[in-house]
């Protein structure tokens, strides 16, 4: 296969990361061609030329149409604010560029299916930043419960929780618009979703409880302004095949910096995880002398790949922009016809539909089935 | 006050559990008489005669009714199955007696109001044995939520988990029978529930969601029967004040022996517990600078009343059992007329509606509000 | 057997905990007679009094000489400060009592054999108070390395630390006095030695050091006086067979409660515990597929006998004072002639000479070999 | 600055790190110039092919000597076993490059001394790979010791251990040779020693105990083969200022991956670390009411530089790679002639220095001090 061009559009913290999984997907793996960094698009022409330096781009522009015409590019990494998404991956699809769009895809529920139409017309790779199921530690539980390692799962409880909206003197600003969404539903919601995505499939039936810890907030220019949305969400839940789940997604939970919690129970064992530990899960497996049972910390090892491509150690651990690394490798190996382990726009438009969802049922005060 | 006479109902677990704190209760706090232990009842003869000399009582009958005619007791502990507490403990209240049951009231609500009338017609203490409210650390807890340790508490999360019932392989028994109830709710969601009353008061509206792990059992004759009630139940609720609060109790969960795991989030800071971990809690306050913030794992000490009566050094834990003790010195604190933490029959009667309520959600799939 | 006869010479903690097992054993254990507790010895009469009241002595005392002179006394326990030990407990033996001696036997190692001296004279069961090797969990560590668990044990680490002269600001008093002894070694370090005594057998090798945190202390009066013994202590040890050890001990070490952390290799394996979590131990074993290998969390259960005669439930906790209870039994096996887990005064001499021996070599700066 | 010419000798683990960091090094910091790979060596010249492909690099050869001859190369990573890097790294200084040798310096004491004289000869930065001092957390450690958080260190204990050694039936390889080296002491406990000195300064005197869990191994071609040197080592040691710190280090430790404990005992509070979860540490402090003092987990966050540089938010941390990639950027600054954080070949000589010395006490079975 030959060297894929990549232009990045934006280059906050994403797109810093994409940059970052761009440059060492070929020392990592080997295992792909090292790609060519062709273009960056950025609005502000020097911080455009700034960042094209500093990430290694061939050429910076401040025009991101200008990016999804150069025919040197073959794939966009479009990692600008959630309202751009559907104009900027539609651009890209339509011009035949394969993307990889950041999550969520879009605000509105009818742009996430204009962006999955894009994709299906163009017959383009296009993929969704989903990057924690990326985790070595989280593919190997994969396999162990398809293994039946903890038997048939029948029970899970997710808990997805950071506290920077937690301080209520912190002013008022657009993530509590209700332009920006639900709140925590959809602001980070979806990453413990993909999860389950990833390892049971998808949600059949939902009841949700959102709350405001806080009504209103101070406004810089004095008094205070009401907040529209919520930062908090509960949400009980039905996966396929009857499991029961339990997810609580909660920005003002003080003291949670990066917390997705899984606690996931079979019928011969559990499995729990947390991405504040990254680097280790927990396995209890109902087997042996019960006075040896116990949960056992496993640490991140060679044998979870791909950590092998990264330490050829156990117990060193990756970071997270490691995930966008291996992710990237997933996304070049779609593009070349490989299986891959991804969530396309068709995979990210199911898990958009069961927010939406969610916030329905909040609104009924009833449980509301997914078709 | 003169040294009370006390009956015993009832030899198992918790039998003797009340038996050891009502033997040790004057040891530990010094400031209350030194019971006397009078009079036991247990179904067999010669296993009450056993039982009264292990657990030190006078006499000893087969006929629990002789118990509560004996003129030298003062307070009954009713440690008998469900099903025997409402009948044991209006006789005992109606012949004069103080009453310590164990919890929950009755498997039928209509007889847990009937003990509750029978409370105040006799004029007599009746308390519940929810002794996990009793733990110093649960007591420290709610001074620290009293003095604005945390602010503003605004959202709980309780898990209570056991996994006695976690194995498809245990034969059918009568903890599967609908007339045992409801399953995980009442068998145990009672415990979270009177932590969430001791230090949050009422709930207001509850929606459930229950599951069944297992759709049947083995029978020990061959072949399987059909499991009546629920392993497993999860709430949404709100509690007094409009907080957003989620229940989750699990007798099937592998890997949990005794976890009752709280956390607390309210404007300033958050705090956690669990009961496996019974010595120990954790703090985060959201003050000082942000470099050094963190959750402060915090362990049980003398300033953690009354740890202190118990051993002079911090570090060193109580155990389970010792918490029966605390709650027979409160009992005969109440009994005295000095202010006291117990959970009478009328606080317990409100705990049990809040079950009831939380079953007749999941009946009618909607949210139910609780007088 | 008929009912042992108790005197109890002393009511700080170790007197309230020793009351606490006498008062429990029985209905805990069932198996033993139900001890009487006869005789209680306090220096101050009305202290004893108020004392034999709580603790439900028949007798007081403020001359403890009469309580060992008390025909109806079997056993006694002796709970005074460690100077008073050799008189009383020599005293008691050579009337014909049973003695149960907090530990260390005494400051001088003179004293120490002369205590065992008078054991063997008197022919009756002397044991010393090293409450740790009772714990469930420590026994259940002594039959997984006998069962051959982890295989060949070939290293051990074990760390005591508190932090009750942690602060340089606390007064000088009595601890700090040579007189009072080496300092963190005798003062605590015997009890990870019992440990070791317990589960792997003698010392043969130690080289130490010592340290002083702080060189010298505040004065009530003003001013400040130097310290004169060693608040760490530190020791590379080789036990029976070769094991190489370390043994670290400091009662200046902030943010330590009670820690007793126990580190045990293997060839096959690893153990580990920590007094801070006496509930639980961790457990490795180097079997089935490296990619599920980890240190197992193993919550205190009935199968770690005795727990069970506690609770008949896993995962909800013995206490501290708990394992008095436990040590009590012992005794009382050990009275009459059955086997038991008790640390004599011949296995307490052992130690006390290991303790002698590491402080020889810090002085000396060089290895000590322990005939 | 000019952009630097970079060459690679060795592409085994360490030099993907290595190339790994040249990859990323401006895109993560940006204030340095992005470096040219230039030249690979790597014995064989397929794979030095295929490496400089996959890594970046615009030549490969066979012939390390060449790579140094290269006028392009202005700095030369070292990273082959460590008995050739006396040879390279010294060729290289006398070639008038920069030198990146991973640590340690070399087995024998004279070879590591003629390294320093190289360098300082050269006049060129020389810089040795201790990457574990490069860690966001160590770095604030460092910081908050400095500002007096845990008042004035008193103690210190460290330990290394990893289980590669553990499994007996593990065939006898060229680690366990006299050639090797002592075993665990230099092999790794050179880590732990870098962080000593990055924090506390030099060793001043040492007691040592090492030990050899298995005498000896099976060999493929039958029959068994005695080890030759100490697969654990145990030291006490006092640092600069009477600090007194044990050292721990084994490589034949059961369930330990990479541990790297840390605990540091200060005046006023105690901090922790394990590499094994390398983005949180513990601190406490002795300040506030002792009722709610206890160790605060406080996870990596922005504040604690230079982990901003990677990721905006705290609690999503960094990688084990991610250490090189800031060592990278920190030789880059040593060569720009900038303040930087490194282990100059004349730090690493004075921690090589105080392993021979311990491994000396050994010998010697007594103290040895460190001139």
């Amino acid at each position: 296969m030959k060297s894929l061009g990549v232009g990045l559009i934006g280059t906050g913290y994403m797109g810093k990361c994409h940059a970052l999984a761009w440059n060492a997907v070929k020392t990592v793996f080997g295992d792909v061609e090292r790609p060519r960094l062709v273009h960056l698009a950025e609005a502000n022409k020097d911080l455009a030329d700034a960042r094209a330096s500093e990430f290694g781009f061939e050429k910076a522009t401040a025009d991101w149409r200008r990016l999804i015409a150069d025919p040197d590019v073959d794939v966009v990494s479009v990692t600008t604010p959630n309202q751009f998404h559907p104009e900027m991956a539609i651009a890209a699809l339509e011009a035949g560029k394969h993307v990889w769009c950041e999550k969520p895809m879009a605000p509105a529920f009818a742009d996430a299916e204009r962006m999955l139409d894009a994709a299906r017309r163009a017959g383009k790779v296009a993929v969704l930043g989903y990057n924690y199921i990326q985790n070595p530690i989280i593919r190997h539980i994969k396999r162990l419960i398809g293994e039946g390692a903890i038997g048939q799962v029948n029970h899970i409880r997710v808990e997805m929780d950071e506290d920077f909206m937690a301080d209520p003197d912190t002013l008022f600003y657009w993530k509590s618009e209700l332009s920006a969404g639900y709140g925590a539903l959809d602001d980070f919601a979806v990453h413990p979703l993909s999860l389950l995505w990833y390892l049971f499939g998808h949600v059949d039936a939902v009841v949700t409880d959102m709350s405001r810890p806080y009504a209103d907030r101070p406004v810089k220019e004095g008094g205070r302004r009401k907040v529209e949305n919520h930062d908090a969400a509960h949400v009980l839940m039905r996966l396929d095949g009857g499991i029961s789940a339990v997810l609580m997604a909660n920005r003002a939970a003080w003291g949670r910096k990066g917390r997705i919690a899984l606690q996931i129970f079979g019928s011969k064992g559990a499995i729990t995880f947390d991405q504040e530990r990254m680097n280790e899960f927990e396995l209890y497996q109902a087997d042996g002398r019960g006075s040896e049972q116990g949960f056992r910390k496993i640490l991140a090892a060679p044998a979870h790949h791909p950590y092998d491509r990264f330490i050829p150690a156990p117990g060193h651990g990756l970071g997270f922009n490691d995930l966008k690394i291996i992710e990237c490798r997933e996304l070049i190996r779609a593009i070349s016809g490989e299986p891959s382990v991804i969530v396309t726009f068709e995979d990210g438009l199911r898990i958009e539909k069961s927010v939406h969802a969610m916030a329905e049922s909040f609104h009924q005060r009833r449980w509301i089935e997914i078709a």
